[in-house]
């Protein structure tokens, strides 16, 4: 169902992109601008999902989500624009931990997914769902429908994702991304199908570590990755050796990997076909290309709707343009 | 624990209420103010218990307890006074059924509640809990920690008791209260302790069909109020053949009752000591005293903290002044 149109229609449309939160999502309404969105198949990260006041939190597929529908806030970079906070001001009153913040709107999607989940639907069929509700056109799918939580070792000691995100405001230092979880856990169905049928495959500019990594490391997804026909684009989340939203370039540091778009490239190695690189970082073309993969140079920073249309626009055209075997064979 | 009081003090000072919603927490207010918190058990009606969005909604209880901590909505006779309901707009755009109101500061509740059942808590630890963060120092206890839904055979077929009274408004005739759930239930720890150990034990002015009903069919609680030492005063809520807010009147006719105090009387022949009948009801002192117990007459109207007050201070009063065998024996 998921690649009806590759089942159906002959050469396979769809664009399948592994994302993370905010810089995919970005990415993301570039690119159902410059296509048909029900050919746009989304593999979310749920490794940093948790469980808030007894109920199923996805933060990253809630921020595609609601940044496709155009309900996201985009000032605060999560949740939903103009949402209040009136709960979460209660639970605090009834003595509930509420560093991790749930607006009023926001928890619909919360209490929605929860109930469906007990009810035994799916995380896949939950997100299915709320992303009906929300009009989206695409598809997204959840990594995994088991819970894979990532955890980290950092000097504050393991946390949990959320612990070290939200909580620790990512001040701790990563020693290292525990993807244990993800190792055990099956991929959703759809999530192999899609990269291995899709017409093109792009990684989003999300953090590789911890938003990246744990779709990475369910079982298949990276060998399907390696196997798939059609070309994978990557795209650097690191511009001029920082991440322009999160800890990305602090973690490749502590974990010695080095903070620099080519320490990303290094990564997808064994999978990616063509490596985006921001305008900024265009001195690593050489080096990127040494490992094997084509680099290209655009303008990755995606602060207008122009700017996240010509990015979509610049990696549709080089998962056209690159026939798999003649870079990555 | 809970009769603390009895164990070690001697005569027990403890005062247990049955108590249903809005028309008990009004009594309540006026008893609180009257007498130490601290001395007073209500027992809840849990038959109208309920889940939505995945929730454990106890509607009565927290009419109770947000009466006492102040934060009733007085104006609409249910939630909490201020509040939003954003959530549940979100909610009904997810296509959600959203008849029953759920605000925003309600929604804590029902999330602690919820997830301390799911962890393991019982209803009655949960609302402990509950109470404790609302600052009450009266003690709320549940009927049972099990649920034990009334369901209602009406006009319009079988009916929760929520569709009937929230979404369906009371409209439809009431045939049949089905209280077999409640039938089968335990009683939460405490419940029949606190009646037969208290100093005495009051019959809010709630439904006796709907409100107190499902407590009395509660295995034990009944034969408890028969066999008590101790008074037991019962206040109508019905007023010149009218209930005040609610269905009671409509019940008890279209039961075959008749919508008359004399009617609740009857209900409660078995085990009520004194009946408090409104002054507008004066002329039923001798119906009511020709049941075995005696009948007071006062005003139960208490749309004043005063009125609320003196009514709580005559049924203490006829608590204090009746014993039970002189009356009941």
């Amino acid at each position: 169902m998921i690649l009806r149109g590759v089942a159906t229609k002959g050469p396979a449309p769809m664009i399948t992109v592994l994302a993370g939160g905010i810089g995919a999502a970005k990415f993301l309404e570039g690119l159902v601008a410059m296509m048909p969105p029900e050919e746009v198949t989304v593999i979310a990260n749920t490794g940093d999902d948790a469980e808030f006041h007894g109920l199923h939190v996805s933060p990253d597929m809630d921020t595609v989500m609601y940044t496709l529908a155009g309900w996201a806030d985009r000032e605060r970079g999560w949740g939903i624009r103009g949402d209040t906070f009136h709960c979460l001001v209660a639970l605090a009153q009834l003595g509930e931990e509420t560093w991790f913040q749930l607006g009023d709107r926001d928890l619909a999607t919360h209490l929605y997914r929860t109930r469906r989940l007990r009810k035994g639907a799916t995380l896949a069929e939950a997100t299915l769902e709320l992303c009906r509700a929300a009009s989206l056109r695409c598809r997204i799918i959840p990594t995994s429908n088991s819970p894979a939580p990532t955890r980290l070792r950092t000097t504050a000691g393991m946390l949990s994702f959320q612990e070290y995100f939200v909580k620790l405001r990512q001040e701790p230092e990563v020693l290292e991304v525990d993807l244990s979880a993800a190792e055990r856990a099956a991929p959703a169905p759809g999530v192999l199908e899609s990269i291995r049928e899709a017409a093109g495959v792009i990684v989003a500019p999300s953090n590789p570590l911890i938003s990246i990594g744990p779709i990475l490391a369910v079982p298949g997804v990276r060998e399907s990755l390696r196997n798939t026909p059609v070309p994978v684009v990557a795209i650097s989340p690191i511009i001029g050796g920082k991440a322009l939203k999160g800890p990305a370039d602090r973690m490749l540091a502590s974990l010695g990997l080095g903070a620099s778009a080519a320490a990303v490239a290094e990564l997808y190695r064994d999978f990616a076909d063509v490596f985006v690189l921001d305008q900024q970082d265009a001195h690593l073309q050489a080096e990127v290309e040494s490992k094997g993969m084509k680099a290209i140079v655009a303008q990755t920073i995606m602060s207008t709707t122009e700017t996240r249309q010509q990015l979509a626009r610049t990696v549709l055209e080089a998962l056209r343009a690159v026939p798999r075997a003649a870079i990555n064979g």
